[in-house]
């Protein structure tokens, strides 16, 4: 399938970040039934400014309907093709502790096309053991994997010391992209895609709105 | 400590949340050290617009220092005195999972004011179970534990076809606010704060990235 020309390739990092949100939010209204949406019904479940969504959609050409609002099905479709992101994604997973257990567990991230194909982990009793029908192998072999699998998305899982090696060894292996959940920073080189994931902001959100006496949601 | 006065009580919604992004960018400025930030800088680690940043923050009053910027801990004193957050906060986390076990393992909400005092399951094999240093208490003791201990946020880790029955625990229990990890979508009334904490939209995210051939971070 054809990739959409876009009015700009230089869409800003922060409308990448949005548009990341408005997927998943349009997602979830699409699994609920909802068809069409007006931008500020929409605007509002994706907690921005209608203002904000029309000029961040406006880089994908013209698809509100004045009147109406916006198709759901339709939005979701040609953001991902505009994007390229209409497939599936190989990932593997650094870290088989809990966190690492439980995003093997998560059964989201399949059905978004986010496919985790190997897990790895540096510790010998983990290694062998079967995880959610995956054989957790050694983290060593992470360059022969990424080529062979063909993998592109690194998920870091380890404790936050182990954060730095992890993600060397999925740099020099080739892959394309990491995202870190370890608490830690890390450094990759520049054409490295890197998100971090942070549980830390959703608390600060929900005590401020706890004070303000105003709900969240 | 007295709470200082806002420009208005009607903070919006997004604000909020922008908020809770600006605080967490903020205090890791802090401990890498940055004492003083430009708004183009900060606005830049926060994924936003400097007028947005600007605009949020002139919600607490003048804090830029023209040709200088934000001092980093006078901006983070004051947005968390404004909102009252600046103490610790009673957390319970429900469902003692692979999720549930990360986050009691997880050293960073303790040291920023969010203490989990009490982990629930419903499963008798785990009940009594030490973990992290706490027992496992049944689910069904909710209600005493909440006004007990004066638990506030209720944190749910459950799978997603428990997280509903957690919710109504925590929410006839009395807790004040809500973070759900749990996959699903659940009820609860409307002065109950909720946070839903998805992790699909950082794949989007790095997805788009790694196909506009651009880094993230």
């Amino acid at each position: 399938m054809g990739r959409k020309s876009l009015k700009s390739e230089h869409i800003p990092k922060a409308t990448i970040g949005r548009l990341a949100v408005y997927i998943q939010v349009l997602e979830r209204l699409k699994s609920e039934g909802t068809d069409v949406i007006s931008s500020e019904n929409l605007a509002q479940a994706c907690s921005v400014n209608s203002s904000q969504i029309r000029k961040d959609l406006a880089y994908f050409g013209e698809f509100g309907v004045r009147g109406v609002g916006y198709y759901v099905q339709e939005l979701i479709t040609s953001i991902k093709q505009s994007l390229g992101v209409d497939r599936i994604w190989n990932c593997c997973i650094v870290g088989v502790g809990n966190l690492g257990r439980a995003l093997l567990r998560h059964g989201e991230f399949k059905s978004k096309g986010f496919n985790i194909k190997v897990a790895f982990d540096c510790d010998p009793y983990k290694i062998g053991e079967i995880v959610e029908g995956l054989e957790v192998i050694c983290t060593r072999k992470t360059r022969n994997l990424v080529s062979e699998q063909k993998l592109e998305i690194g998920i870091i899982t380890t404790p936050p010391e182990r954060a730095q090696r992890a993600a060397n060894y999925l740099v020099e292996a080739g892959i394309k992209g990491i995202i870190n959940y370890a608490p830690s920073r890390i450094d990759v080189p520049d054409h490295i895609p890197l998100e971090y994931v942070d549980f830390i902001h959703h608390f600060y959100a929900l005590a401020f709105h706890i004070n303000l006496g105003r709900a969240a949601e």
